[in-house]
């Protein structure tokens, strides 16, 4: 049930980001079919499916939602491409096929990540994703301090510096890399809104909750997982020699972690009782996959 | 005297991009320091100029254009990291000192670019930029559309492809490559002060003229240039078997264009008077530079 309901989103927005994206008739329709190739791909659109269900705790229009959600995932699409590459990561797969750098070449790998974060704000501050400028601009603004140096790149810079035998410094750099960007889904329809504080704090108490549960449980699948449902390599922080949760903490306490912050992502949506039931039952979605 | 007025705008420009860029003092510093390094070093800082002039023949604040014109930097600067990347260019040297992927490595080089993109959209998005939201959405959007797969990092793109034989295709190229950013420069106090389509049309053309033409005097620096001064090296699209407008052209045709322009450029500025006398004065300095 919820994982159909998962998918239909995910569809809803590979629909609207090939719409979105641009095509090219020119000599740089190379760009374009590798941003395509990156962005069009398998891909749970976990951060827009977020976006979207909280979106149905208010009163908005699906539009405005739908394409401030397709710019995350550009972003999110734009670090992935980035990251696998090998200065950084050196990831030959990603979702079950070869990554853009091995698709195509580093070069057009390092130009189709910067040009679909280009895209994502371009998307954001169009007219047609809401008619109100304010909302527009408060959007980019928070989409790119989510995703910039105090934020996303800033957490990907302490990744590749390494985080050592300290709970807390992995705690800040997960927050940094994968938690402002989750929280940034919920922020979406809370901007567009106009939420009160209440239940703005309601929805971010939940965000970094499941943001954290869900690097844990990928910690648990970097370490337990099996590549080919992974669709990428595995057993690569140990490898590296990186700390991790689960390095950190065993597997035992991560897995025991993992069920405390589900609990309490669920009780986070208390207040807005049977309205939030998909976000509610999306906890056990993202906690027990296997990919 | 424009020399000396050029250099002025830079230490202002050099100055707000510093107040302007994150500071951290956690792990993830080594991206801020890198940053810094990046954007803070020696620079003509020719489109912030263009912005911050153009704008004088407006009744327009300062202040918005200079942040405006802050966040184009970072843009343009974002591009030349990038671009000097072993996978792209492979230069070690830019503005006579290391390149980031040579003062620090390649991650953080990839890194750096991509946190100097995001701090453009964020500056641009900030109500400190300008107070109306339609003004600081619609600049977000055009830098977007200058800087993406269908402006800059589209003609990137193509020059990496390379073209070859063909003035009309080096023509596109230029305009999407280098173009695009020197015609935003303009576009600032344009969108800013809500120009007159007349006024508009006349800066747009004086745009495409002196880019046009920085661009050949680039071409000629890169085959005739002296590395020292250049502060990188020279004669690299020979060395690549890459076109360009002196090797389509040659030498001497290439000159006569520069001048060409050059006189077409000031003209474009007739409507402005005497109001445009250090615009027009920075097209002999534009085009007689050493590097």
């Amino acid at each position: 049930m919820i994982a159909r309901r998962v998918a239909e989103t995910a569809d809803l927005v590979t629909v609207a980001l090939d719409q979105l994206l641009p095509r090219a008739e020119g000599p740089e329709q190379r760009l374009m079919e590798a941003m395509r190739y990156a962005a069009l791909g398998p891909g749970k659109r976990l951060r827009p499916f977020f976006a979207m269900e909280a979106a149905r705790l208010f009163d908005v229009e699906e539009r405005p939602v739908l394409r401030a959600a397709c710019a995350l995932e550009l972003i999110h699409t734009y670090s992935l491409v980035h990251d696998d590459l090998p200065a950084m990561d050196d990831d030959d797969m990603r979702r079950g096929r070869p990554t853009v750098h091995k698709a195509y070449d580093e070069a057009v790998a390092i130009l189709v990540g910067d040009a679909l974060q280009t895209a994502a704000f371009e998307i954001m501050a169009h007219p047609d994703t809401h008619e109100d400028p304010h909302v527009r601009s408060e959007l980019v603004r928070r989409l790119a301090r989510a995703s910039g140096a105090q934020g996303m790149v800033g957490g990907q810079m302490i990744d590749l510096l390494g985080v050592r035998d300290d709970l807390g410094a992995a705690a800040r750099m997960q927050r940094m890399k994968t938690g402002a960007l989750i929280a940034f889904s919920f922020e979406i329809p809370l901007i567009i809104a106009g939420a009160p504080e209440n239940e703005r704090q309601a929805l971010m108490n939940f965000a970094q909750d499941i943001g954290l549960a869900y690097q844990i449980v990928d910690d648990l699948l970097d370490a337990e997982g099996d590549e080919d449902l992974l669709g990428k390599a595995a057993q690569k922080d140990v490898a590296k020699g990186k700390a991790n949760f689960v390095t950190l903490l065993g597997v035992g306490a991560a897995k025991e972690r993992v069920e405390l912050l589900a609990d309490q992502a669920r009780r986070r949506l208390d207040p807005f009782g049977e309205d939030a039931r998909y976000l509610r039952d999306s906890v056990d979605f993202v906690l027990k996959r296997r990919a």
